[in-house]
């Protein structure tokens, strides 16, 4: 049996049609991106879809934290390394780290909890232990994604309902496009002038196509925003976008 | 001089968290592929964004047809074959095969042009000729794309602000952002019993941010449905879908 890959390597090259109007990839694409390279890591170790269908579970994403320094830009390389900082019966922590010809630009902290395809409640994934030996200890020097709640007096609110294109292979809405949803909240001079250096967020509950959403965003000090969508009268996801000042010199 | 490919291949792996409700890449993502898949040949060939750029210019899509006779599905690996059909001082033509295991299960046309960034007005390519012996005859078996108008007595109508997330490298709408508020107008059960067997999109004029869109869909028989996006009193992009009842056993 070859050894199981400790750490999976994801590689992209960003022609232009990849890119937002400020000539980078989006801080939702690189999510979805980050996504697909930990869904290949545990295609990898056998621990991927294909294994959870046959127990009847999905592995779903619970919280994500990344830090940008800057985003890779039009036709350069970039690199996502990923690989498990723990893993328990209940969840799996995920670290990732982005690279430019070997440099960091960034790190990512995830935590994924699996659950029943039908009751969609959280399973118990201590079968997959087999896959202990693949933890590594491997610095992601960003702080863990953090708690959040929805704040009060929110002074941007917008209202959308899912639509075809919003809902995954999980059939509820696919996770970058809350992140789409929370960065929408600003407008596009907002992201010529600054990035999203840190962003945070958590999914507590499923949404799904047809459901009418109210995306609401309040200041939340050291030029952060703190965002919620709700459907129906609760919180399905919340966000903590940090922005910072492009420099006049990248 | 090493020689230049005439035949550009992209090959993508289709993760779980690639795939939309029905298992399969989504339509507007295989366009977002097949759009990258010709940026990176035009990148091999010399005559992509950067020396466009230098002169000022700009590619943009004019439209697109493309016929499949199935989506690529969860875990397969499929490839996107481009080459160049034509090519003169006012436009480029670009065909693609997309193959399983080298069986083609769809073919794709596309016309682009390209236009002066500052005026947006088309630009003359006659500079670019280096690139004619790269055209090739390849079979390339499905109509041109279709010439479309809107339709009167429309039976969806949905209406959209254009966001953050919906801009490209171009500042203008994303082409694939498109063909998603066009499949937005059929719902989830819709994909669930049909494909996208033929679809046709007319890019006719740039939508910006904060646009504030109409999107209006008239059956236009065959089992097609032809839809147009208007801003401010103009079709700035049309589209005919024509869905395919799946098969019990695919």
């Amino acid at each position: 049996m070859t050894e199981l890959p400790k750490i999976h390597t994801h590689t992209v090259t960003l022609s232009a049609a990849l890119c937002n109007a400020q000539m980078e990839i989006s801080p939702a694409m690189l999510i979805q991106h980050i996504i697909e390279t930990a869904t290949e890591h545990a295609d990898r170790l056998g621990v991927g879809f294909k294994r959870l269908s046959q127990g009847g579970n999905l592995w779903v994403l619970s919280r994500l934290a990344i830090e940008m320094t800057r985003y890779p830009r039009v036709l350069e390389t970039f690199a996502i390394h990923t690989w498990i900082e723990s893993f328990n019966r209940h969840f799996s922590q995920r670290n990732f780290e982005i690279t430019v010809d070997g440099t960091p630009i960034g790190y990512a902290r995830t935590i994924w909890v699996a659950i029943d395809m039908q009751t969609r409640r959280p399973a118990d994934i201590g079968s997959l232990a087999d896959i202990a030996p693949t933890v590594i200890e491997k610095e992601c020097p960003i702080l863990p994604p953090s708690k959040l709640r929805s704040l009060p007096e929110p002074t941007i609110v917008k209202d959308y309902t899912f639509q075809v294109s919003d809902i995954d292979f999980n059939r509820h809405v696919n996770s970058a496009r809350y992140v789409e949803l929370f960065l929408n909240q600003f407008d596009l001079q907002t992201f010529d002038e600054n990035y999203l250096s840190r962003f945070d967020i958590v999914f507590q509950h499923e949404a799904h196509f047809g459901n009418q959403a109210r995306v609401s965003s309040t200041p939340s000090g050291g030029g952060s925003l703190t965002s919620s969508i709700n459907v129906d009268g609760r919180d399905v996801c919340l966000s903590r976008s940090t922005l910072t000042a492009r420099s006049t010199k990248q």
